[in-house]
Order: C-alpha cells, then structure tokens, then sequence
C-alpha cells in the first residue's frame, strides 16, 4: 500500500540525492511524508520520531492507536502512487533536492520545532544554513514607503554584518529585505508555503531564483504543492525557528506577520519590532509586538545585532536622570555678566567653600574664566550654562 | 539671625493665607526654607522631616552635624532679610498662594518623593489636585506635526475622560497638551521650574493664565526664581509624581522629557511613550523609554487609559497564532469549482469523516454551498477561503 517498492520513484530520489542504499530509502520514506501531511502534522512528527521514517511508513496501516488511526483517516486520501512520483519529478525539473534531518544540509534550529518540525524539506538552490547569527525580517505585504526603507537598511546593515536575513519572499516587507541582503552580498534564505517550484508570488519569481543562486529557497510542502492559508501560517513557523530573532519591520493590525512573532515567542526567540506613526495603520501590528507581546524596540540594526548579543550597548539612559551639582553651579553663571564667587554660591544654592572648588575644576576644563577682579563667567562657546533645558 | 521675627513678613503671609497664628508660622517658616534651599535638597526634607519646619530652621546654626554644617555653607549665603519679604510681596502681587503638607490642597502624590518632596509649594489658581487619576504627559520643545497631533489627540481624549492632564507649559509637546485638556474642559496643571509669578517661556503667557484660570500653575521655587536648567531637571521630578503614569508623547535622544521618565520609573509610576518613525530623531528618546526603561508602547488615549487601570483590554494577539482546521478546510475549497468531500479531504489533509463533519458546520455558518450533486464551493461573499496570506 505503501509505494516504497515504487523503484523508479527511488532511483529518481537517488538521481536528486546523489546516494544509494538505506540512506535513500530513509530520505525517500521522508519524502513520502511531506506528500501525506499538511505542514506540522505533530502525530505524524511524533511516529517518525519515535520510529524512523521507514518504519513509521510501515504502521501507519497496521497501527490500532485510535490517535494514529484518525491520522490515517487523514493522510490516506493523500495516497496515490503517482502524486509521489510527479512531487519527485516536479522536483528533479527544477532542480530541487530534498535535505532531510541527518544531512549536513539540514536546519538544525529547526529542531527546536520537536514533533512539529518538518519531515523533510525541499530546497532550491546549494546555500547551506549557516551556524552564524540568523534574523527573520518579516512584514506585511501592505506596506509603505516608511516601511520598506526602514527594511532596507535593515537587511543591507545586518547583511553586511554577517547575519544571515530570513523571510517569506512576499511582496513588500519581506522582498524589501531579501532584496537589501543580495544587495550587498548578504546570506538570505526564503521559506515558501507552496512547492519551490511554483515561485510565488509570481511577481517575484526572479528574486527568487536570485535567492535561489546564492542561498536557498526552501519549503516543507513538496513540489507542486500550492500555497494554501494554512501552509503561509505553518511556514511562518519555520521562519521563526530558523532565525535567532524575529523582527517585524512593518505590519498591519492582523498581518501574517504577527503570527510569526506569535511563534518566536513560543519558541523563545528574541523578538522585536520597528515602531511606526501611531497614525500608520501599517505599523499598528509592530505596536502589538510591542504592547502584546512585550517585543524589543527595534530602531536600527544596531539594535537587532544586540538582540543576537552582537552589538554596542547604547549609555544608559539613566545619564539623563543624573543631575549634578556642576550644573548648578554652571546655571548660576554667565557668559555676559562676571559673579563673584559668593553672588555664585548663593545663586546656586551651593556652599561658598564648595562653588569655589567647583569653580576651580571648571576653569580647569575652560568651562569658565576668571577676571582680573576674581569674577567668574561662562566662557560663551559652552552651552553647559544654557537656562532652557525643559 | 532666622527671620522668623519678621512680623511684616508673618503679616504678609497671614494675608496670603488667610489664617494665623502657629499655622502661620509653619507655613512661613516652609516660605523661607523654600527660599533658602534649591529643590529636591535632601537634608533640608530629612531636616523638616524630623523637627518640623520651624525647629528645623533653628537648628541650622546651632547644628555641630558634619552634613547639616555643610549644607549650612550652602544655604547661608540665600539668607537675606529682604529676599523673603521680596518673594511674598512678588506671590502677593501675582496672586499665588502658598500650599503647604497639611492643607487640604497639598498634592499628596508628591510625599511619595519622601525627603526629596518639596517643602512647600507656590500656586497660580485655586484648583485642588484632584483624587482621580492623573497623567503626565510630556515632551521635547522641538516637536513636530506629528507630535503634536498626537499629544492634542491623546490629551483631548484623556481631559475628556476625566484625566488630569500634568506637564511643564514647555513649548511643544508641553503646550499641545496643555491646550488640548483645556479645549475639551478637562483639568490640568502645569510645573514651573521658575517663580509662578516668571511666566515661562514667555510666549506661553496667555497659556499659564488660561490653565491657572481653570486649575493651578505649580511650583517649588518662590516667586522671582529664574527658570536655571537645574531647576528644571528638578521640577520633572515633581510631574512624575504627581501623575499615576508617565508618558512621553515626542522627544529626541536627549530631551530634558528623559529625565522626568526616570524620575517615573524610580517612583513606580506607570511610564509609557508613543512611537514614532524611527527615522524621526524627534521620537528617538521614546524609543529609548520603550528600549531601555521598558516603558508601555503607547498608541492611543485608550492604551494610556489601561495604564491607569481603567481601559479596555484589546483581544489577545495569540488569536493571530490561531491556525484551525477550519482554514485547511476552506482553503481546500474553491468559489468557482464544485468539489467532493472526498477531493476536499484530500487537499485539505483531513480525514474525510473530520471534513465532512467540518463542512456541515461551515454550511450552517453560510460559508459554503453544497449544490445537487453534493458537491462543495465556498460562498463567494466570504474571504475566509482566500490564498494569499503571507
């Protein structure tokens, strides 16, 4: 029932894998998988975790857990020798391969997704995923000006920097970002929710295959496989494990996006998101992160290269609050008009003996000049002694 | 050598107060402690604190206390006979008041500044601070359109709600919101960093009048007092307390408005900023506030409102992360093209029992059609079956 004796479906695996043997039938089991389940599938995650791919094929039809028997009752209508063999054959046109967990190719951050994880995925293009920090800049579609140049000089700054840029190649945001990283010679890889042979959206099927020749296009579902509601909201998932901190740079009230930063929450991925106009409804998703989601105020990719623990930290903003007694001092002092030591002391409220040390330090530092009367007054290039500072 | 024995004065004062006798005395002596000492002193408050205002004045010269002898030097050279007969006469002619801890019109929030709460303060107007809640909103002086529409929106909407609106009177945010309270009737009151009897800035005269005329124009320092930057840095500590939470509606990177939002945070008080773009060095300190005080991402009078424990809760964004069987469903069917339950389960990944039962559900919510055949499409009305959701 099971079509692992579909030999000419092996050898065309075989052909895509560049391998033989038990190693195949392993990978080949793992296709069959992405076939049969919708993405996340975590009874089928659970089986093949348990069994190994092959083996787990095997009990699908001999199980009588009433949990897998319903999965069978779902997966079955998926069954159909030849589906299995056009998803290879779809994949071999395009020149995609299948990476499955084991090979040194395959996304190990994707591994934090447990029984939820995929099976196996499909890949366009040889980029192999980098140990190195990884960022998921994500957005609506619906975007602005505002948002797009922010995304930007997002991508391009984190891009030059060494940071891998992760997205869903959708148009707005995420094409602003993978865009910006292939700019400047930038890593970035494109989670699709349909099959990587089926560009979508079609407007950025050459962005695409520029991902696709210096990094790599990668989806769960197997080729031919269209981009439903439910596969974009399951890829986002994918997206969120495979960066090390999600932004989302733009985003509407309800955008997608929102659920990729619902998923690097559970999945403890820093996250953070761009602020925008209070007046934009397309940065009204970011202040959710914000507000909802307690996401990191992201201003500059600074800012991310610190969510990844890279990056200069800013001076405290706690240098605001202090307020010392120099500046007093300095307020009670002129650039037009000199002051005796005491008309300062009592302007400042300091005592006589400490305005006089103080005075001392600043003359020192050509904050302040004395007359030939022992007057002090601000010398004017200063703007320490300036009165408005509400 | 303390002029408590200035019966001129006592008199003046008794004039301004209304009353006489040993409250009299007690509300001088805070009268020339608020002369003698610059804001937020923490000697003087622990001083007072101790001995009450009138003993504590006595002590200042015979203390052998290392600490109070050095603030001695400090404030003996404010100690001039005719400079608290001066301020008097100065709040007499303005028409200020003196309001000091005790009287039923002390603002009772500010005794959560403990030895750093003013001794006494001085009042333009005669409104009472209010038992409801209150919110400081403020800002930087240079503020853009954008800005400014915003603070109009939020204290408009705020002073509506029956919200005190504090802030500085600053040109800029300070003012926007100042105006917008007064525009809808609703309370507010401004802290001065100078003499109440100094409006300042100057152009903000009519504006001060305006708000003394409906509520009260506050301050720590006694008539005459210039505005110096210390002063000012003091004074916000005063709009932190004074409010229930703090927000920073437009302020650059080192806007003066930093300060009071550490002032907020080292009291416990609530302390949010509204964003903006982060190509706007207008907003760069709230997003500083939001980064690096962990501050409420504030868009709206309603979010400001759930500060103050008394908003609306927006539906929690993990609704976004909601991804049911119901989209596999409809995303499987086509408002065009007819399908059996069979084909549905099939692209949907659902057992053809769960699909079936899930159709029945979706056909009583109106969101399909079955036609003669009993064959499935969706309703075209509803955009639940839509693809593109990336």
């Amino acid at each position: 029932m099971i079509p692992l004796d579909d030999r000419a479906a092996v050898e065309a695996l075989a052909g895509l894998r560049g391998s033989h043997g038990a190693a195949v039938a392993g990978a080949y089991a793992r296709a069959v998988w992405s076939i049969l389940v919708e993405p996340g599938d975590g009874i089928a995650g659970a089986l093949v975790e348990t069994h190994g791919a092959v083996e787990a094929l095997m009990r699908i039809s001999e199980s009588d857990d009433p949990e897998i028997r319903a999965a069978r009752a779902r997966w079955m209508p998926r069954l159909q020798p030849t589906a299995i063999a056009a998803a290879l054959d779809a994949a071999r046109r395009c020149g995609a391969t299948l990476v499955v967990p084991g090979d040194v190719d395959w996304p190990s951050r994707l591994d934090d997704l447990g029984v939820h994880a995929p099976i196996a995925l499909w890949r366009r293009g040889t980029g192999a995923p980098s140990d190195g920090p990884a960022v998921a800049l994500v957005g609506a579609r619906a975007s602005t000006a505002y948002g797009e140049a922010v995304a930007a000089d997002l991508a391009a700054e984190l891009g030059a920097a060494g940071v891998t840029v992760v997205s869903g190649a959708a148009y707005g945001i995420d094409g602003a970002c993978h865009r910006a990283a292939l700019s400047v010679g930038g890593s970035t890889v494109a989670f699709l929710a349909g099959g990587v042979d089926r560009p979508y959206p079609r407007g950025h099927e050459n962005l695409l295959s520029h991902i696709a020749a210096t990094g790599a296009v990668w989806s769960e579902t197997p080729c031919g496989a269209a981009p439903t509601k439910w596969r974009f909201l399951s890829r986002n998932r994918l997206i969120a494990a495979m960066a090390d901190a999600v932004v989302v740079v733009e985003a509407g009230w309800r955008s997608g996006s929102l659920n990729t930063a619902a998923h690097a929450a559970t999945l403890g991925r820093a996250l953070g998101a761009v602020p925008g106009p209070v007046t934009s409804a397309a940065s009204a998703g970011c202040h959710r992160v914000l507000r909802e989601f307690d996401g990191v105020c992201v201003t500059s990719s600074n800012d991310v290269l610190e969510m990844l623990g890279a990056g200069d930290s800013p001076p405290p903003a706690g240098e605001q609050a202090h307020t010392d007694t120099s500046t007093r001092l300095l307020d009670a002092l002129s650039p037009r008009t000199a002051r005796s030591t005491a008309d300062i002391a009592r302007r400042s409220g300091l005592a006589p003996d400490e305005a006089a040390i103080l005075l001392g330090f600043a003359e020192l530092e050509g904050r302040v000049t004395r007359d030939d009367e022992g007057d002090w007054r601000t010398v004017s290039r200063s703007a320490s002694g300036g009165r408005r500072a509400g």
